[in-house]
């Protein structure tokens, strides 16, 4: 089927969100961890996390300042901090329920069933039960005056994780810790590794990395 | 293991690259085809794709100037168009062989085994195999001082898919028609759902969508 711009354009505002959203593809399933400087801590869930750089190492996420996870933005504006957390695929209903519109006062964490977990010199709350904890530092908010949308970038400061996920080439194998991807607003995977490919070169057949 | 920002920024700048962008999770594959102003068309492999918005319908994705994808970037900026393909997962060796440095003079849709399609006033190329493919016109470059990075903005103009890919509430089922999904450099998947869920309330339970 061809679905042109005046197609999409047409349709009901729900179907359409679901419908750009999802096309969007596979991505990584993030729980934001936060804290105001007031002391409430805040957890939610994205799904825009954008790799911008490895020297330095940045990496991006897309929010809306009209939405739900308001708190998260203004945490970070605020305090300069946050959390990254992946979540064990296990954890994907849990995870799913930080999407709910909670009062300031209420954390999500407690409200869903996840533990904060605190280093020291570091403001913002870890999930206890993810299998990776990234702690980022706010570097830049870039206004996308297309949509009223932020591009917030930050620094890797810190990274927690279990041994077994690092290779030797400085591969981090997700699947091996059951990490959740998803689509949309609302779909939740398991990704299943086919394979890592060689670093590709003109007239030569491309080949698979032994091991995987 | 604990891994501070410290350490990494000691590791081997391509350990470290790998580490870095393997760490930033699940990522949906895709091929951008492109074409400049004097007919030479480009097919080369992405993984940055972000959702930026549905209304208007808004996708970016990040790119290096001074990486072997030039060609790609210069024929966005150059012609203002520029195509997203899904890959199959069969087609995953196919598609990363896109990553290797061709001649300019060389398509990568010959070198690689891929066909070129058009659709009439739409400058761009498209690949004939892809079970998704995406017409998308420039609306916006946004420079990212960071390092030097790119972030391109682009609007959804016309989508081709299959029409059992859509599903009645607008969602998009991608793994019923195995699209591949990537991490790092060299990493390549094939997702399986776990499932969809309902829109999170507070104080209520988690409840899955029927019929996924």
């Amino acid at each position: 089927m061809i679905i042109t711009r005046k197609d999409f354009e047409e349709y009901e505002l729900r179907y359409r969100t679901t419908f750009i959203n999802s096309l969007s593809g596979y991505r990584q399933a993030f729980l934001i961890g936060t804290r105001s400087g007031d002391g409430f801590s805040n957890l939610a869930i994205f799904n825009s996390l954008v790799h911008i750089g490895a020297s330095p190492a940045l990496y991006g996420f897309v929010c809306r300042p009209d939405t739900i996870r308001r708190d998260t933005l203004n945490n970070i504006l605020e305090t300069g901090q946050y959390t990254i957390n992946y979540i064990k695929s296990s954890d994907y209903k849990k995870a799913h329920q930080t999407s709910a519109k909670y009062d300031r006062e209420i954390s999500e964490f407690t409200a869903c069933g996840f533990s904060e977990e605190y280093v020291p010199e570091f403001h913002a709350p870890f999930v206890k039960e993810a299998p990776v904890k990234i702690a980022m530092q706010l570097q830049q908010k870039t206004d996308i005056q297309l949509n009223g949308t932020i591009l917030i970038i930050g620094s890797v400061e810190r990274i927690e994780m279990d041994d077994t996920l690092l290779h030797e080439d400085g591969f981090v194998n997700l699947t091996s810790a059951d990490v959740l991807a998803c689509s949309g607003l609302d779909a939740y995977y398991e990704p299943k590794m086919k394979g890592r490919l060689a670093y590709a070169k003109a007239n030569q057949e491309t080949k698979n990395i032994p091991g995987y």
